[in-house]
């Protein structure tokens, strides 16, 4: 499996994705899920993928060189939805090509994407493309999207991330949500793919691998896994009383310095 | 959808399930997932179901007063390892009545049930028990189960629980587990049924229902948020210096009395 999970911010996006793709448990492999596709002063795009790592591939590999009947490419398009669109006919190339072939081995089209960036002009945008090559767009209400093995490091991104999330908090946000998948799911795993991008610069600067050996993943495996352990101690117990109520007080002891 | 985690402890067993059952989004119904078999001072048994409605109730009602054609009933086992192979020939009969019906509606026959607690004379034992009529017992190395969606509520699980945690913080990191579930999943909802057996009691003691006004659940869905929260302010940021790297120092400035 995989796991991703992009955000769009008032400051700007924050992408992150794991490396592990499995086909069955004795066919576990690295595969970077990533992709930039970037001209510096007038756009930045990035494609994250999960789903059949074939599909996936053929997609990454075709959307950067397509052009469609009517000359649109990612290259030319006047804005991030147009781009999208051009996406979502690479993803119904590569099913016209490969669906039916696949359904014959009982193997289903499936591919999720994430797509986002910014091109000159217009603000910062962030989309979730489907097999169908349909997609969605990221809005105030909802400024993020996760693909694949989404579900455990939602919880950490709904209490914490809001538009006004400043990019080294969504980074670090998005770090946390992926340890607690990493810890929770084997099919998720090192190396991450990191990309901080900031609003209106129209060029890449922050991009990083992390791997085991990675500083800051390290501290933040540690010490936030201690310091969750030390808010859920703090908690008072419950007090069964017929009802269930709380403690002596409502206060973690932890935080009246105890 | 629904979520119920149990817990098998050095102390005893913790059960948990919330009550909310969905058939699209315009059929949501509130039913409880939780049933008790007791017979004070030779056993008590707890039984939680996800799945299927009409499947789960139909096993609920059947188990109750089902008699093998070796004798064998929930009421006679020796043992629980008995007892769930009972409750397991109590899914293959409902399955063998409902199965093939519910496919000619394209409906999938599926169930997956948690079933627990002490026969006089042996430990406290937890068992998952699947669709087939199948089960597997929990074991120290995996000391709980969800059933459900079970993703969400994973990572606090993961990173707290183990034989030895006491029966209270059990029954606190399974009300922080469903909380986390309920803020990320609105097929999951209140109220809940929280059931604390102590070892060797043979007896009920510890059950509440829990809804919008009990003050301890509230007290931890308020305070284990802003715990979080101020936790996560206090994790250093990253610092881009080529490869990411920690802020100065590897402490979150909270827990330095900052």
């Amino acid at each position: 499996m995989t796991y991703c999970v992009g955000l769009r911010l008032d400051a700007g996006l924050v992408f992150l994705s794991d490396s592990r793709t499995n086909a069955g448990v004795d066919q576990v492999g690295t595969f970077r899920k990533m992709t930039v596709f970037d001209q510096a002063g007038d756009r930045v795009m990035v494609l994250m993928t999960a789903g059949n790592l074939s599909i996936s591939q053929s997609i990454r590999q075709l959307v950067g060189d397509y052009v469609s009947p009517d000359g649109a490419s990612i290259w030319n398009a006047p804005n991030l939805y147009e781009a999208a669109r051009v996406l979502g006919e690479c993803v119904r190339i590569v099913h016209a090509r490969d669906a039916e072939a696949l359904q014959e081995f009982g193997i289903e089209f499936n591919v999720s994407m994430i797509f986002g960036g910014q091109i000159k002009g217009e603000r910062c945008r962030l989309f979730q493309v489907y097999s169908a090559g349909n997609f969605i767009e990221s809005h105030n209400e909802n400024p993020y999207f996760q693909i694949g093995e989404a579900k455990y490091g939602k919880p950490i991104l709904d209490r914490v991330i809001s538009p006004a999330s400043s990019l080294d908090e969504a980074a670090k946000c998005a770090l946390i949500s992926m340890d607690s998948t990493l810890r929770s799911n084997i099919s998720v795993g090192l190396p991450l793919d990191l990309l901080v991008y900031e609003s209106n610069a129209l060029a890449l600067s922050r991009r990083v691998i992390i791997d085991e050996g990675n500083q800051y993943f390290q501290m933040i495996r540690r010490t936030w896994g201690q310091q969750l352990k030390s808010v859920f101690d703090g908690l008072d117990n419950p007090v069964w009383d017929g009802d269930l109520a709380p403690g002596n007080n409502n206060t973690p002891s932890h935080a009246k310095g105890v």
